[in-house]
């Protein structure tokens, strides 16, 4: 007998059939008061070494359909390692996952999840050292806290560096990417993380979404509202997570952004800049330039051939929190985004992009950041 | 300022003021469709060096009021090391926590909690051990799955013993306390374990009830049941959890039954046997003995002076698991009930009776199991 | 090319040809200034999924050849875990050693080593405890400290429980033995610990033959001394070990005393007596009927059907320690031998009787102890 | 009663007077066979809480007394933290090291040891990776392995990436330092590792003097020989170590060379090229400050103010490694030095310069290797 599970943290999926464990018929559901949908999470109970044939099939009408193409489902026994399913093949309309359960249960996710217990964890961790500071900004729609790290000592002469993650909170590599930025950051024995702090303060919001990531979400807060199109006006009633870290930036002050996204459709690493902006200028451009060639010196896993389009000056929405932040601050503002799939050009048959390639992206972003603060 | 929540797994509490760290008032949440409530967990968010007074004002219409006397409040900066707060007194009407912030963030509790994510790693990691079988018994009401581990090969001869746990969601230290019995009962190193797998088959529920665990209750399911007042005729509306385990036990059968609890009052780990049953017999009598016997020879931190008033011959409650399955399997059934506060034999004046320890009591309770098994 | 290495801690082969990978022949090296060999351990560095067929030619010469048979060789490529190689052979008068490296280099060796430097490791931990001392009673002849863990703090009414181990450094067990005890003593949610610790203080020595460990020896000290023939004349020049430690045990007492070794032969975990003393009691065997009887119920790793023959009355070896501190002290005075091979009573193909195994031996000791610390 | 030292890995200090624990005197022993000596590592026992004052009244002999200054002696309790004692002086004469001991044993060291049992892990723990080679190349005066981890497969397009560390066997920071960049060059997920592995094969001899190191030496090897200045004409009697390396080199080539050293003075980490060869060029020099530019960006605790007098050209000692190997493969040639005092620019109260800070430059020297290769 086969039971398919959703009923936990950032669980999503519907069940349409589960009788014949080679004809699972499967749907992803929408995200609450939304059309989006592609995250799924689901744990599969059946014997060991059960033969298993499932089917998602509602993916044609996903969010983002060329996402399916090529990608690989990712999946787990024991929740902490968590590998790609060869056996992932999309149609052009349905997902299909074939795959012989070796244990018997295993979990299936559209990336490796990262749960509201484990964001919880890491602030706690973060906050015992006495060099971090942990922030309530205001709550949720749910009720969830809206929760900033403060890492480094005030003084006039430093930077602020802004780090959101998971506006999209189906997009969990943000929040393993931030765990790696902050495992590196508070590291007593980290060089570059010492001397960064002396020229900045940082500001990280591991989660921007615990809403929706509870949810099971993929793009929209508890009332569907996608965040990254609220920075223009924000409302504590629609999107209370923006409001109220925008009102701390306008506070404190912005000197680097950085939002952390997951890209469903490109297999790669890459930034995306606010060069739509009227207010983008030369100066912002070098910043960019040095951030890019820093980054791209410091990890292979980054590139700038593949990207998004770049918006001609005026043409960017000022509803994203890319361009916003740039031009409210008029300052380096980057979105980053890692794949769901692989990284195409250091593939890994085994994990794809993962969990903990995430972590040392992570890591690694702070020589880019590094090197513009000895700019600014 | 002070932020106080409990949007989390299991959290309870409710604010009543807190805008003045020395006069924060909080009430406890009732389980639904219940009156009982003696559970809660919060989060508390301050500066570091914050000095605080807390009132939890309604305690004296909790559960058991007389649990409130001697006892420590249990609070953690990481949430991994859960300490007792000395600063802890009850006036009969209020108690009252009294501590000054050593961070940032503090999690408050009656006991060390025991998340369902972590329930669900316990679940993962045991079913990889190929002895380990993980059966999906059913759903909850709230359609958690009432998940049952099997470890050992069926075979005529072998015994079943059943151990379930947290039938009342509050008592944490019963999950902590299965997490223990399987690290030893799995460990290929237990020469003990790998013995007691000769004799017998185990059958273990680590939670009954992970709808109240979640949802912050004291003792009740989603519906306000209290399940171990539901043995003699469980349903699938009321008290799904103890119709689909007891319908499993009929299937395999019950020679050993372990039921493990928390109690709010006593400062002692003690048994609780079914003497009230009209079934109970000289043969049982003899094998609890001897149970008990090898337990105290065992571990220290078990004792058999205080405990519950023995029930005479007729008076039992059948609705109890205890009685029930005493009864309805002719077998040797026990309460296993570990204190909220400390043991008073062994005290710690640090963490009181703890998480760590109650995972060694449930390594230790393998002997007694073992040696009963040897005379069945 | 194959290159075999013994040049490091407790190392012992002679290399008598190695040019052909199928045809490697080796030889034990004696003990210093003794005829006693059977302890051996190399490294084999070839080239990964190479072929080898190794032969110990001198085996039929060892001191004790029944150990050979039945006996599989430990090897580890990690160094963390080792593991039997099942190709392994006795023909009588040659060991043969057929594997196929998984990697380029292995350690082969009699039993999973304890070096000196996890020694001082332990030493070091140990001591991190306040509850524990670190004295060093004296310096064997090559200059090592001979170092006393004395647990617990003093107090008149508090028996005195020794426990030493690795008079025979090739019994590597023993040390294993005692660092799994030594986490169990101090481990601080033990209850069992603590309240042994309430009645008794314990003085342990986690290696009585630390040259001889360095020196890959099977049986002797430096100085070719079998220290367990010492104990009725120790003296500086030829077993300082002894004598120290017979001079601090005449300084704080014994009324328990456990002298941990392995044994070539027997396939079994079993404690040898003091019977053969003529100062031996009825009193000294009831305590260890009760120790005995107590082990049973706690370890099926231990068992009494198989053992050394019993002395009659008046003919123990009075140099001996269980023997000479028996009569010494008129106390419980116990050899406890683990196999170099297997358990046969619950054989384990992958490790036989490991590293592991020992340490769990010795939290359980822990039952018997305590049992008897109630009845002394 | 005061108990001091030092049998047993890297030790070294004879004990001029103990009896009194405020007027210890001690001296460090020369390497054999040789005048140098300034490398120690001794344990101090004594009961915990006594105050210590020991004076090492040899220092001013030393191989490096300027090295003196400044200096805080490394300790540890648990042989697992090093940390420095504050209460260290330097009068010109004597180094004094006031100290109370707060538990029973306490290690003292010129700084972390790296013991050769940790060696043996380190390489048996390396050859589990597929990609990893362990060759040895011959063998030491003492009969210990020369050995080379070789990373990477072979192929006709790679260049060949030699790091040597450890000819001065006291200079343990650079056994660390190797730890590291193994940690991070065999991890999958570093996304540099994977793409230096593209450009280059890594061969690698973590302790280029194992006899030294286990000896206690600060400088020589078994025999007495500066292994740092046989590069010219080694030899198998006086230098095997040299002698099998360079001929390995031969076999294979070189294109980079680095060679990790502890410098006793400066409290700076820097590297010193091989400007003194006559074969020194500019598409040398351009290679070189390639790659400290990049080294300079990665890691702050690197830096190019300070560092020894440059050679003029024609002037180097072409017996020394950095410059025989640069002017034999005509490659960029690197000695690295780390401090045995802090990093002045980096300065760390509690630790100084240390054994994790040497194992995270270790990791961040893969950038400017990366970089170089890329430009090879």
């Amino acid at each position: 007998m086969i039971k398919i599970s959703d009923k936990f943290d950032s669980g999503n999926i519907s069940v349409l059939a589960a009788s014949d464990p080679m004809d699972i018929r499967l749907e992803i559901k929408k995200d609450r008061n939304s059309d989006f949908f592609q995250w799924f999470h689901f744990q599969v109970q059946a014997k060991s070494f059960q033969e298993l044939k499932m089917k998602i099939t509602n993916v044609s009408k996903s969010a983002y359909v060329p996402g399916w193409e090529d990608y690989k489902v990712v999946a787990s026994y024991d929740r902490k390692e968590w590998f790609r399913i060869p056996g992932t093949t999309f149609n052009g309309s349905e997902l299909t996952i074939e795959h012989t359960m070796e244990h018997d249960s295993m979990f299936f996710a559209y990336f490796a999840p990262y749960s509201f217990e484990r964001h919880l964890d890491l602030l706690s961790t973060s906050q015992m050292d006495k060099r971090c500071e942990l922030i309530q900004l205001g709550e949720t729609l749910d009720g969830r806290d809206i929760s900033l790290l403060k890492i480094g000592e005030d003084d006039p002469s430093k930077k602020k560096v802004w780090m959101i993650a998971r506006q999209h909170p189906g997009e969990s590599m943000a929040e393993w990417f931030v765990e790696g930025f902050l495992e590196r950051l508070l590291d007593g024995n980290e060089s570059l993380a010492l001397k960064a702090l002396e020229h900045a303060v940082f500001y990280i919001v591991p989660n921007m979404n615990p809403d929706g990531a509870f949810r099971g979400h993929l793009r929209t807060n508890a009332n569907g509202a996608n965040l990254n199109r609220e920075w223009q006006t924000p409302t504590l009633e629609n999107s209370p997570e923006v409001f109220h870290v925008r009102a701390k930036m306008d506070e404190v002050g912005v000197d680097i952004f950085l939002d952390i996204h997951g890209d469903e459709n490109l297999p790669y690493n890459f930034l995306a800049g606010s060069e739509g902006n009227l207010s983008y200028t030369d100066e912002i451009k070098r910043l960019e330039d040095m951030f890019k060639e820093s980054f791209l010196e410091t990890s292979p896993d980054f590139q700038t051939e593949f990207g998004y389009d770049i918006d001609e000056k005026g043409e960017g929405n000022m509803t994203v929190a890319c361009n916003a932040i740039g031009d409210r601050f008029n300052c380096l503002s980057y979105t980053l985004e890692m794949p769901f799939k692989d990284n195409a050009n250091l593939p890994n048959v085994k994990y794809g992009w993962s969990d903990q390639r995430s972590k040392v992206l992570g890591r690694d972003i702070l020589n880019p950041i590094f090197t513009v603060l000895k700019n600014l």
